[in-house]
């Protein structure tokens, strides 16, 4: 029998990942029993574990993914410009698995108040977004397209508030029409005044 | 034996809306057991449910509750304010229910995601929020408050993105020492410029 590469493996890794993702939005973590889990993958439980040690570790892995994926994304192109493309893809009812990411955004957040263990496992993975956030300000500050007068911690919380924001108001399906003008609005307070 | 009064009714009605809001926002709708109620609420559950049809209702019924209250303070004082208010009495550790009133906001965007019965029963109810916004904001820029090269309803999805980012921060249990500016920002960028 062949020996499974290490790059099959990973892309076994990643399949699974994909799949839990959807469950878990679709159902909560408590609903996404090991038999939605099966189900929504197309393995078994022993395949499933056999790559992540339960469910606990498959939640935090999904997390931590996204996490990465945004952590990268915020450091080449911004916060504004994740929450352009969330927008995009948030509209577009073709595109893949936007209600599975928001999903698990929401989900990760309601497990922070309710699980004082996952909240302490969370909070150094959560942190990668933030440094990243504020690299890419101190740079933009350096090419004076920011504004001066407001400290710069104080301009990521703001970009992070008002990415809070459209995670809590396209998970709950809200409009997402006059959002385009919104985030024009929020690009324009971390901005330096024209002119 | 003596009638009970329409107020002592009401004020029971209010006691188990109270002590029913702390138990989903600590226990999540589906882990608000009848029995977690009882205890909650120091009542039985033919005397919760002699007031509320079901969980289903009483859960609508704290939800409501908390929409009509936060529609008024922002009739009266603008959505801005309702911000500073949440994060001073998020700072204040003896301040009432906060983490429980934030807890119903959360569990009430999760359950909008997962149960289009309670999205459509909650559309309207939540449209007296939006209504109380527009509505101020209107007062605000016919008392020339406001900057007015930005349509009114942006300027009011803006506030309610930035609130929703604020409820989702707060409920996650993130730190609240910066969010003061970060207000400031928000209550800035939809202002009309000074000079």
């Amino acid at each position: 029998m062949p020996k499974i590469s290490p790059d099959q493996l990973d892309a076994r890794r990643r399949e699974i990942l994909d799949a839990a993702r959807v469950c878990f939005a679709r159902h909560g973590y408590e609903g996404a029993t090991v038999r939605r889990l099966e189900g929504e993958t197309g393995l078994s439980r022993g395949a499933i574990f056999h790559h992540f040690r339960d469910k606990e570790s498959l939640f935090l892995a999904v997390a931590e993914d996204d996490a990465a994926e945004m952590a990268v994304t915020v450091a080449r192109n911004g916060l504004v410009q994740v929450m352009r493309d969330l927008l995009a893809r948030a509209a577009d009812p073709a595109a893949p698995d936007t209600a599975g990411w928001l999903g698990t955004q929401l989900e990760v957040s309601r497990r922070l108040r309710t699980d004082p263990d996952f909240a302490a496992a969370w909070a150094q993975r959560a942190e990668a977004v933030g440094t990243a956030t504020r690299e890419r300000l101190s740079r933009q500050r350096d090419a004076a397209v920011l504004r001066e007068d407001v400290p710069l911690g104080v301009l990521a919380q703001f970009l992070e508030l008002a990415y809070d924001g459209l995670v809590l108001h396209l998970a709950m399906g809200r409009p997402a029409d006059a959002l385009d003008e919104v985030l024009d609005l929020v690009e324009e307070a971390v901005r330096r005044p024209a002119g």
